[in-house]
């Protein structure tokens, strides 16, 4: 996406009113003014009153920005971020839901985010929906191809569909999807879906940052399920069997049999929600709507007991001791000299030559002493 | 257990030889003699030597020394340690088998420990049990009595039973645990088993070092499993329905067939081996010949398939890392200047006022400042 397309049709105008950017001077060479301009475009004042305004292109620039690596754009996306969180009463914060929805690819996610989405829309809420592995596109969405892909959802007005940023960390994917939920939030939306493949960690990383977890099965016994990483199932709040049609149906109704039965097995969730196994189709649009019930259900149910506020809380706390965590990691591993010693430490400690706690105090000592 | 207890015998006579210890003048006062003493008792070579023989004081006083959070004796721990480390060539170090073994109290855990222990002893193995939730014997052991706890097991001279370290942290727990399985080892213990109480955290730590995790269950269906935490039935190699006598008998045999049953839709594990949920009484000695089978059978897979040497290599791998992140947030949060700052950003950040990046790159600067 080019900035020249995302920028805030009104941009040019404020400009230079409060903002760092604008106070620059605006003679100089051609690349000084695109910059300029660029930099405006992210300005945080103009960002945040496009978002309150719940104007898409604001909300598309801002989840650009948040994407960017660069120091002087994570300062900016840090000042939308934090203005976002201000500005929401605990209120209007809750009265949002974020939905992790994940599945092997061919499970149908795209088709049931797609139906879930429209009918939440004609709800009366407005969907933001965003994957989180690059993966699910190629080897997910090809059934339909890719042109099709939640092609009602996409075009309306009330959703907004960002696709996957392709990242090589996980702990990128995951920060970012986290601010990126912020912003949706802000500019309106108040059901946010994040989809994963349900192949890698993803999931353990999106199930700390939504309110509702919800797993798509397929019809057939688990053979189907050696994509999805063991302990997903049991991470799941809702399950689902998709593709409960024609000569599936009978196989989707013994599913979600074994599974009812199965999680009968498995100890409860700390609030009690038993996680329901459902069935559905979102190809023909059948069931569907005990899906929503459900999960409004659910939501309702967390919202009684205090689970979805408390929910929330530890995810922002742990949200920040995992920063604090993986900054201190970050200054560590990124010493080129304790890389070194670390790659000859961790070769002997492998070979079960050194002792793991003695070779890691000898890394840590050298990383003091820098 | 005092150390004058846990002296190895012949401590006094080689006292003065090479330890550090015993180059101090041994007049002073009887304190600084019982000091000394004490000193010596930890002296890594004679720790070492005793360990060799398999001397049961040797391998307490080392276990003891281990739990220590002293500076000094950490310092000799590790010098222990790594002998131990440095011995072993890979051919015995493989040799031995770590079993973790976890079920919620009540399920018979002690009793199932001796049974497989004694199997284990006839078959010419050297058996060594610890336990880490110290909660474990308090609600757990309570149907037969502390002192009937593994009694025959406890009296053999090829086992060695270690009660459970009353540590406040986990992660102590868990460092601790694996270098005491490296000691026992280092004794000529070749089976070392470590008991959970399924209720915290442990059973994920025990998971990461341990060669076979065994998980107990009750007969009847999950509702006895209210105590054990979501996620454990997936990390199970060998899952053993216990008390499959009597009246229990028939709940038993549907027990496992649920399990069984239910298993089948989890995905399989990265070996390609298939849990088997088995039956056992290990009061009346029922089926344990069945358990001891499987459990050879999965070592002897995870050999053939070289997955056993490579957990065992990522096991220590993870721990060297492990310990590095644990040590960089030790210093963090061990800063009381940083912990004031953290506590008033930590309740900003879960009222929702604060972004969770912004704060922590706040205290992260504040350290690195300091």
């Amino acid at each position: 996406m080019s900035e020249e397309k995302e920028r805030l049709p009104g941009a040019e105008q404020p400009a230079g009113a409060g903002s760092a950017a604008g106070a620059e001077q605006p003679s100089g060479a051609a690349q000084r003014d695109f910059l300029a301009r660029q930099r405006g475009s992210f300005d945080p004042a103009l960002l945040l009153a496009g978002l309150r305004n719940g104007d898409r292109n604001s909300l598309a620039r801002a989840l650009t920005l948040v994407e960017s690596d660069r120091l002087e754009h994570r300062k900016l996306a840090r000042q939308v971020l934090e203005a976002c969180l201000r500005e929401k009463t605990t209120a209007t914060a809750h009265a949002s839901l974020r939905i992790g929805i994940t599945g092997v690819p061919g499970v149908g996610k795209s088709t049931f985010i797609e139906s879930l989405g429209m009918m939440l829309i004609n709800a009366g809420h407005r969907v933001g929906v965003m994957a989180v592995d690059p993966s699910s596109e190629k080897s997910g969405g090809s059934i339909l191809g890719d042109k099709t892909r939640m092609e009602k959802l996409a075009a309306h007005e009330s959703a907004f569909i960002r696709p996957s940023p392709a990242r090589g960390t996980l702990g990128g994917v995951a920060d970012r999807t986290r601010e990126h939920i912020l912003l949706f939030e802000a500019a309106g939306y108040d059901v946010v879906m994040v989809e994963t493949v349900g192949v890698g960690q993803s999931e353990t990383a999106v199930h700390g940052m939504v309110d509702c977890f919800l797993l798509l099965l397929l019809p057939g016994a688990g053979d189907e399920l050696q994509g999805i990483k063991r302990g997903i199932v049991e991470m799941a709040d809702l399950l689902v069997v998709n593709k409960s049609d024609g000569d599936f149906e009978k196989r989707a109704v013994e599913t979600q049999r074994d599974y009812e039965r199965a999680l009968h097995l498995f100890p409860p969730t700390e609030s009690g929600w038993v996680p329901p196994v459902l069935r559905c189709s979102s190809t023909i649009q059948n069931g569907m709507s005990v899906v929503l019930e459900k999960l409004l259900a659910f939501r309702d149910a967390m919202h009684t007991g205090g689970h979805f506020a408390r929910r929330r809380q530890e995810q922002a706390g742990s949200w920040l001791h995992e920063a604090i965590r993986d900054g201190l990691s970050a200054g560590f591993y990124a010493n080129p000299a304790i890389r070194r010693a670390l790659a000859e430490e961790e070769t002997a400690v492998r070979a079960g030559n050194v002792h793991p706690l003695q070779a890691a105090e000898r890394l840590l000592e050298r990383f003091r002493e820098r």
